[in-house]
């Protein structure tokens, strides 16, 4: 505390992020990361762009982004936000969109940010109970709220919604904005984008970070009819007019245009996951059915948090939540096939 | 407007950068960016660091970086605030140091994104004129205030402030936070960093965008102590984990620590500046002293609107800004030689 501090300072309760550690030789599975890197096409011209034309600002709107992502998703680049990584287009949602006299709704257990944005904006907010299967039931988010936003799949279940869902929730929720967060829907998920043009208060959030592999570049984007695309651009320009370098605008750009590279990656990624859920299932954990890049489990007899600190003297790293409901959970990245055998190894030296 | 907009979003009056052309072959005088490109030694680590580590996540604090800038001016790693351009950091300290319930004050003429950062996290503000000289007296901010916050140099006027007048404003403001807006205080101006120690209420904000020729990767700072900090990082963990990229951070790094090419192009564009200075002043031209790395001029004659048209005719691009007081200025960043060379020959034939 401060007397030099705002009011709002003393009382946040910002945000944790996963561990990035500063040693090497580590399995690291607990951001969420790819355990590939990024197309080669993406390198090639991150290479080409370092060099003095960086004295220059780089386009405001970053126009050439908007289109690649446009071009991608074939809608409007008026219809494309984007972002220094998807938390930013997350903040400017929370301010922008999501800002009203009602609370909004989010699960009692998904991306532990969103109350942090909470705090950060005076949102007032109500949470949701997953199922007991740890499933969201868009039928308890029928009744009146200043918004909805809800990761899908949800985090750190891992878990999603079928886009029939989504779509029975929009016609019921029209009087609010629904933010869908798909920062993990490339492992397998039903992207929502496609929902868009019909209902006018759908925005749909993604990120470069996971199917991309680009966490270190710091881009994401919003996708959204344009009257809700123009609120997040008239807080952005209230903000910061040059969110993203020139490096991560040719960086992404070129991400979004090798479509055959982020394909085959995602689809290895998916069979690695498909084969770690057998193998943990087979150590006698209970496996969450996932669509992410990540597993959420639990072992019928060993303490979660026991298990990660095991993992950790063995130089694997996953992440564990000590928050209620989920504290028996450990949430474990997808790595290369490599990485998971050698966890598995781990695993089994430690619950067998 | 609409109905899915919060109340904030509609009321906002968003900052309007500067024009980045997309055609090339113009002489570029209207943003202020350096006329040399970043180090070689930016351009080596950047070329370095585009590899598949960008899968992974930057380091959260930037650790690295707030050492190296912390290095630079001899002061703690916990002194230092970094974010993605000083734009990011203005606005951080805005919500966090400037939101009281007394107004704060700022020049009349400044850097015209200071309402813009108000109107975004609803700051009352007061405005100060300066004075007919075009200069801030320190002593008409001795005043009951909720904070100060002006550039040295100011903008755009280019016109510094000493040290020593810094420190008679310091002595008589204590109950607030004062922000020294330093982005163009390495042309020739007297840094406030070396009184952080001596004043806890001081935040002083640079960036890398413009001394050091880095106005495309997108990185600023501010110096102060470090309760001021703590209320920054509460907010930037709020707000997004990870702001600065992998190469943001070690391009960052890396310019911070070669002190011989920063000094050596500072040195030439002030060169540059003081013979566009006098050239500019045989052509009937009024010049603003300049501690910046741009001048503020004014013609006897000509109308500065139609200057700045006929000059764009010509391929040359300086900043108008259609504003009471100084509608009759231009703000002509500093180019090379040849580029100044280039504006005051297309300048004799338009004023001759």
């Amino acid at each position: 505390m401060s007397r030099y501090w705002s009011s709002i300072v003393s009382k946040l309760d910002p945000y944790v992020p996963g561990e990035q550690p500063k040693v090497s030789n580590l399995i690291k599975l607990n951001t969420n990361e790819n355990p590939y890197g990024p197309s080669p096409a993406v390198l090639k011209v991150l290479h080409d762009e370092a060099t003095d034309v960086l004295r220059l600002y780089p386009d405001p709107n970053a126009d050439a982004l908007r289109s690649a992502i446009a071009d991608y998703y074939q809608i409007q680049p008026t219809q494309v936000f984007v972002g220094n990584g998807s938390d930013e287009v997350l903040a400017h949602t929370f301010q922008a969109l999501l800002k009203h006299k009602q609370p909004i709704l989010f699960p009692d257990i998904t991306y532990s940010f969103y109350p942090v944005y909470c705090g950060l904006y005076q949102v007032e907010y109500v949470t949701v109970p997953l199922t007991n299967t740890f499933q969201i039931d868009w039928q308890d988010y029928i009744r009146p709220n200043g918004g909805i936003i809800f990761p899908n799949p949800n985090a750190p279940t891992g878990c999603g919604l079928p886009l029939s869902t989504i779509t029975k929730l929009l016609e019921k929720n029209t009087e609010s904005v629904v933010v869908v967060d798909e920062a993990y829907i490339d492992f397998g998920g039903e992207s929502a984008v496609s929902l868009i043009q019909q209902f006018p208060n759908l925005l749909v959030i993604q990120t470069l970070s996971k199917s991309r592999s680009l966490a270190g570049l710091r881009v994401g984007f919003a996708l959204g009819n344009e009257k809700l695309i123009e609120a997040l651009e008239r807080i952005k320009n209230s903000f910061n007019s040059y969110p993203l370098g020139r490096l991560a605008i040719v960086g992404a750009v070129a991400a979004m245009r090798d479509r055959h590279y982020f394909e085959e990656t995602c689809k290895k990624i998916i069979t690695t996951r498909e084969r770690l859920a057998e193998n943990l299932t087979g150590l006698g954990f209970e496996v969450l059915p996932s669509q992410a890049n990540f597993l959420f489990v639990r072992h019928s007899k060993k303490d979660a948090s026991q298990l990660s600190q095991a993992l950790r003297r063995h130089s694997v790293i996953v992440r564990h939540f000590a928050r209620e409901r989920i504290d028996q959970f450990l949430r474990i990245t997808v790595g290369t096939d490599q990485e998971c055998d050698r966890l598995v190894a781990v695993l089994k030296t430690v619950v067998g």
